[in-house]
């Protein structure tokens, strides 16, 4: 089945917005055994019409993002209109949900927001809960010598991807048929680099019949996603955990955070977390995951030296002594968030984020990350000496992990 | 000057690697007065042919990126030979120089790399000092019934930014003239919807001459980008601001936490942060701002009711009467977040992200917001029924907009 991808959008080409629509569909089409042919952005107006018709022509399906909106150069609906040489009709139901999303949030309506509810004569309204925009679909009819189905569907991530997710993905399921033998599965890795992987692993992964490998690089983590065969699939998994043993976070696509959730759910326990560097990234991330209140309840965002010392007890002995981006601290934040948390277990993290602050001795990128339990504590060094961002990231992962190692240790 | 972008790469469309070339490339288009009209990604091999003729007869200049490696599916080179009706013939300064690249680095040179010397008959070679692949130019020539220059650069970022900028931008300039009234403004709105914009806005701007306007809206913002004449741009943002006072918070594309850490800068403040259902977000977002150690030294998650008596002596009674969601604890969140950071501001969040969690009275994205300084405290209450990730964003947003407030009325 050939897919293009149509984003529209002149912030998409004037660079003051990453255009994230392309790897994003490309992910989520890969699940279903569907690759993209080609992604074309064009900015708002007129270019949208040769685009789509050419995609059309080319291809079985065309999804187009952008251009829905309210406003006078978002024409995708118009553009769609014309290469499939349809009238426009107002859908009433959408008109509707359009007015009920305006009355729900106490908002007056504009009269512009009306178009939104405008159809091309045959096809489907995509109900859009999350914003004022529906998506649209029409099914497979001739364009060229060929039949297309089209899906529009709005700009914004927030509501192109629930979109997707829940109209386009079991339309393009039917579309292109089923391959029973068509399987997938996501591992995911961290404390081990996709070169190790290249390294230890490739030549005997493509030994294995009907099986399709591909790899992605985070920070501190490789996905590797397996599709192809049942059998295959379990045996390119096993042969990766044998490799790289302690390394497999998750065997099932899960974040870190979701599975340190779920194993802190498994044996009935709480977190509780110390974070100076890291700054709330961690609590924020554990509080991604729904259902996170069971097992968190405390977090310190202990910034400052004095905050280590009111918020965790840190010893103020300790921090002259040792700095505050030491063993000793990262021990004493973490056996005071066990503490003051009356959690069962306990992560911290204190290091150097830069640009300023690094030393010949503790460079920026440094960073100490400890572990608290009622029996006992530890802290491991790490280092990243990337931009704020990518240090920060990494070491919360490093963090998550050391907590997942001990939470998996505790149940072994 | 109609410039198009074509991009190979079948990582592209897998979704394993964002595609930042686009985005990148049209911001330093831009700085040249220059647009990107079209942007294609391609997979890896044969699909670079017909994307890159039909590009080449709808512009003026074409860029393409990757395929110029050693490897058997890198055919960039082999496809513009074909497409410009030209032969291959092997440059021997190029060959010289991927010799002397991997003779720099005591590696051992592949046959295969041997082709990466290349070039079109008549294309001019564009030295690559940070890897083996050299980029290719041919000046404008025929390409259907217009005149098309064509680029041909290495696909790694760290590859191809210093060729655009050391040998393509200079190259541009002189295709392309100088345009000297050339400028750009982003205004950054938070309160206030796109459709506001439409509604109040529009019309006046459209009317502004030399000058273009485009809109982005996020959670919780919009940004406002202006393009054109010096004076066209000052007219339309100062209108802009007038329209919607108090809601504009950066007018040079600062972030809304990089201005509330200026603002405490400015001032010599400093922020306490108390996070129930934001779980450490806002303090995160602060915490990402290079300085924020100067105004930000306690943060508190408080995610169950006893964390909120702990952690921020929030009263029993308060929680029991009006609920952990409530204009009384929202403000004493903020109070007490106050007084134990000993702070000059505090801003605390409480509310219900779902998906469960929720009753009539308070449905799922309720929200109280609190703010608290040495004199006062308030709180507010709002709605954001999305979900949780969006949940959090517009709650932080919210939060940090009240700070912004209360610092700008300071200062006022």
């Amino acid at each position: 089945m050939r897919i293009e991808i149509i984003n529209t959008g002149s912030e998409l080409l004037l660079g003051t917005t990453l255009n994230t629509h392309g790897a994003w569909m490309g992910m989520e089409l890969f699940k279903l055994g569907l690759r993209v042919q080609r992604q074309i952005t064009v900015p708002d107006g007129e270019a949208i019409n040769s685009a789509m018709a050419e995609s059309m022509e080319r291809s079985d399906v065309v999804i187009v993002t952008g251009g829905l909106g309210p406003t006078s150069d978002d024409i995708t609906r118009e553009a769609a209109a014309e290469v499939l040489g349809v009238e426009l009709i107002t859908d009433e139901a959408a008109l509707r949900s359009i007015e009920a999303f305006f009355a729900d949030r106490n908002r007056e309506m504009a009269e512009d927001n009306k178009k939104q509810a405008l159809n091309p004569v045959g096809g489907d309204i995509l109900p859009n809960p999350n914003g004022t925009a529906p998506g649209i679909y029409t099914p497979p009819r001739m364009s060229g010598d060929r039949l297309c189905a089209l899906f529009l569907l709005p700009g914004p991530p927030s509501e192109m991807r629930p979109m997707f997710e829940n109209e386009v993905e079991p339309r393009l399921r039917s579309l292109a048929g089923t391959n029973e033998d068509h399987h997938i599965q996501v591992l995911r890795f961290t404390g081990v680099g996709e070169s190790d992987f290249h390294a230890k692993l490739d030549q005997e992964l493509v030994s294995i019949p009907n099986l399709e490998v591909g790899y992605c690089a985070r920070t501190r983590e490789v996905d590797l996603r397996l599709i192809g065969a049942k059998a295959s699939i379990e045996q390119a998994g096993q042969l990766a955990i044998n490799t790289f043993p302690d390394m497999c976070f998750s065997q099932n696509g899960e974040s870190l955070e979701e599975i340190v959730v779920q194993l802190l759910q498994k044996q009935g326990k709480t977190i509780s977390i110390a974070e100076s560097c890291t700054g709330g990234l961690i609590a924020n991330r554990i509080t991604n995951v729904a259902g996170a209140s069971q097992v968190f309840t405390h977090g310190f965002v202990s910034y400052s030296n004095l905050a280590k010392q009111q918020l965790l007890n840190v010893n103020n002995a300790t921090l002259e002594r040792h700095g505050a981006v030491s063993e000793a601290t990262a021990i004493e934040m973490a056996e005071g968030a066990l503490a003051n948390a009356e959690a069962d277990i306990a992560i911290s993290v204190t290091g150097i984020a830069g640009p300023s602050g690094g030393s010949e001795e503790k460079p920026v990128g440094t960073v100490w990350i400890g572990i608290a339990t009622a029996g006992s504590s530890a802290a491991v060094k790490k280092f990243a000496p990337y931009g704020r961002d990518i240090f920060k990231q990494a070491a919360s992962q490093d963090a998550l992990n050391l907590a997942r190692r001990s939470l998996e240790q505790a149940m072994a």
